[in-house]
């Protein structure tokens, strides 16, 4: 079996980490609470006028590499691995590419060890990569095969709660895939 | 009809800007002309002694920005598009990641646009990929997957022809693919 794992908000922690920067920057600003999010995109939970703010965090340097795995992801994944699943992380870059794209090889490497930056499969169609199941937050995955090789579970996440889909936690991953 | 390109030596020009940062470099070293070149890896074409300084050379920064376009083949593949073929960059970055993986979106926007840098898929693993075809120069193929969904079509190099394959050229695609 193969599992396709969506890195942003599945095993790396991009809304902690934006939440961080976002309150230490900008005290003075509203912030929506993660737990109040409903819409997928970061930027377009905020009102217009402070999204270029919103943005200029996410694409400063540093960004992606310096995110925190989420809660129990990594050991989940090497737990997946030694049981003898195959993993791959899928995952696709920003339009704005400059620092996620090199910087999220740096993550897997530092959080996972070199070895498993060969599993890395950087792109913006995941409806083009072969797996059993892929493990993403995202809603809707779209692309240009309309019915994609795998079964997509749901990273469960306060804006995605709305889909009716199979979908798991790092806390309940086993149970939700019969392991 | 999904066509899967793979970049270095079949798009971007690796062994000709090797061989001119090589030459300027080291002017009195010997060199290994490409035509003489009868294996896939240029630090293996290489004495032992020189090996530390040629992988210096491709994997110093700008190495893969600046790579010269394989003649025609950035019009090859606009012109795929136009005939209607659905085109993706399917291309390995090199285990030391650090410059090539950056640098690769960026000669894809620099040569074809900003909206082409969508079909970039950056895999170590290609058998994970659905195409019909595999436009690559690398003799054999392998991953994960014994039986990949394309065909492997070899981009023609002088260090694969001991391989019997269907093989194109950007002078000769047409034909060989039909069109």
């Amino acid at each position: 079996m193969r599992i396709l794992v969506d890195m942003d908000d599945v095993l790396a922690d991009f809304d902690a980490e934006f939440l961080k920067r976002w309150r230490a920057r900008h005290p003075e600003k509203m912030y929506v609470p993660l737990e109040e999010r409903t819409i997928f995109y970061v930027k377009e939970s905020y009102p217009q006028d402070l999204q270029p703010l919103v943005s200029e965090i996410y694409l400063e340097p540093g960004f992606f590499r310096e995110m925190m795995p989420v809660d129990g992801g990594v050991e989940a994944v090497k737990t997946m691995q030694q049981m003898g699943l195959e993993i791959f992380f899928c995952t696709s870059p920003l339009y704005v590419y400059k620092n996620c794209v090199l910087e999220k090889y740096e993550w897997v490497e530092h959080h996972f060890g070199a070895e498993w930056v060969n599993r890395i499969i950087l792109t913006r169609d995941k409806t083009l990569v072969k797996g059993d199941i892929l493990i993403d937050d995202k809603p809707i995955i779209t692309g240009v095969e309309s019915t994609p090789m795998w079964e997509h579970i749901l990273y469960d996440r306060p804006y995605n709660r709305d889909v009716n889909r199979k979908r798991l936690t790092w806390q309940n991953w086993k149970q939700v895939l019969g392991m």
